[in-house]
């Protein structure tokens, strides 16, 4: 299926769908993090967005527009982390059936919360199955509607009311920084910077071990890399999608990076300076950011932080590493 | 000294005078506790106020009345917690010189933060030194003015801002708990309680191994006892004051207590669930309240987390026993 790419239009069309049933997540600043820099930083947390991600916006904008037939056949997806959860919970709400395709060593913790919202799990091989065939013969079988994890036109208008959200409540930004796995979050949240914060320079960031983004768009083709190993779960796709590369290569000033090491230390200083727990792959925005130096200086700078699952357990010895 | 009691009209001047100073902190609420409890739950976040501590308030309050003279000559405080780096804070704002007296054997990190503020610090053995008699010196050496942790009406009128600014967010509630220490947080808030929801019942909460408050509201007189254990390190006071025990003694249904693990757990919580940084003390009053049971069904109740500031390495080795 060829779908054509969202406008500003759809996102703003997404923030009415969602009102009510998504977060209007704080914006927090940080008089530490501005000092230390010389820039304002206006961090959006969307670690306090429902079910603690911000896919939830964009599970719940696809769902709440399946027609009558679609909500009684239902929706699929795969995803081992927070957009089955995002899934689940907005089927749920919706009256949906959800089907969630995930791996056999996938943590119990998320299957059994996937569980938790009435999703069905159905389970494979990541060493030997291709998930996105086992979604794909499911979806025909059943007449169930596919929603991918981001290279989808409704999750991507729904991931981009968190910037919305973001400019509308502190004025215009000079510069906005969200994090690259498959490009959701940033290509949505590109179209509302666009419009609202015309001149604001754009910026993805990845993690420093899978650049597949960056190459891809220096290179003028979607790039594709195995699995990277990276701390940043969250980030650990392959590849972006057609619709996400399309944005972020008309958007996008660049694709930055940050080093596992430096997510670390960006976690550690949200936990102990602004009281938040930030999952390692939200901290990718802020940890490229405060490495730019006088390039951010005296410039008001938008933050996404994305997520905010990272069990305790990790959460520490990730800290004490 | 002697001082009459403060009333609702002191914690409204207050709010006037700390407006701008202090952060109206966030009132966040969790469908997950609600659901466990058949509640619902407000939480006030004094772990994202300045300095991290509902402190701020009760401090700024108290050196935003000082006259000239007083300005001129300083501010004078003992404490080895929160209470110094909101002096110090509030100080540094209204341009007062502060002298703060810590134990010798304080946390290089809270000395570290408290010069960051630009106080003196002077230290003390604790274990063979009085504070109070050292402070008592040094004010009337020097002409300063002390203002103690809790027992003084402008820092009682302070602490009662944060209550305010829930019920006015959230609309009446039906109880409200708050941590004891030397009850400078709770009885202010009782005061703001009692004007805007009159109805509700107002716990105060101890940790289990330090109910001084307890024995002292049930006995009829302020009971002292040895520096409790507890990893509730803002709770560790030895005494209530008079001014608070007479505001509890009149406002106060109940003072209830929490154990460290129960603590523990409301800290896992707070992180894990709802992705905020809570310290043991912070965590007191949801740990009571979660233990009521059907008294608790259907209520709507209030709860300081008064403070953030516990570092990362305590965090994670008490979230790991």
């Amino acid at each position: 299926m060829t779908f054509a790419l969202p406008t500003y239009a759809d996102v703003a069309a997404a923030a009415d769908r969602i009102h009510g049933a998504a977060h209007r997540t704080p914006v927090m600043t940080s008089r530490t993090a501005d000092a230390a820099t010389g820039a304002s930083f206006f961090f959006k947390c969307e670690n306090l967005q429902r079910m603690g991600a911000f896919k939830f916006r964009g599970g719940f904008n696809a769902l709440a527009q399946f027609d009558a037939a679609q909500k009684k056949a239902g929706v699929i997806t795969f995803s081992s982390g927070n957009h089955a959860q995002a899934v689940a919970l907005a089927a749920r709400i919706l009256g949906i059936p959800a089907t969630i395709i995930m791996p056999t060593d996938a943590p119990a913790a998320k299957v059994a919360a996937t569980k938790g919202y009435g999703a069905r799990v159905v389970t494979y091989d990541r060493y030997s199955e291709d998930r996105e065939e086992i979604g794909r013969k499911l979806a025909e079988k059943d007449g169930l509607t596919l929603i991918p994890p981001y290279n989808h036109p409704h999750v991507i208008a729904g991931q981009g009311t968190a910037a919305k959200e973001l400019i509308e409540e502190v004025g215009p930004i000079d510069m906005l920084f969200a994090p690259v796995g498959g490009g959701g979050l940033l290509s949505g949240c590109a179209l509302a910077a666009r419009e609202l914060a015309p001149a604001c320079a754009i910026y993805g960031v990845e993690p420093a071990a899978g650049n597949d983004a960056q190459r891809s768009l220096r290179e003028g083709k979607i790039i594709h890399i195995d699995t990277p190993k990276t701390i940043a779960d969250g980030a650990q796709t392959q590849h972006i999608g057609d619709l996400t590369y399309a944005i972020m290569k008309r958007e996008a000033a660049d694709i930055l990076t940050a080093a596992d090491d430096e997510l670390v230390e960006a976690m550690r200083f949200f936990a102990a300076r602004m009281k938040i727990v930030v999952e390692p792959t939200g901290c990718l925005g802020f940890a490229a950011a405060r490495k730019l130096g006088d390039a951010i200086e005296g410039k008001r700078i938008g933050v996404i932080l994305s997520g905010g699952n990272v069990d305790m357990e990790r959460f520490c010895s990730l800290l004490s590493a």
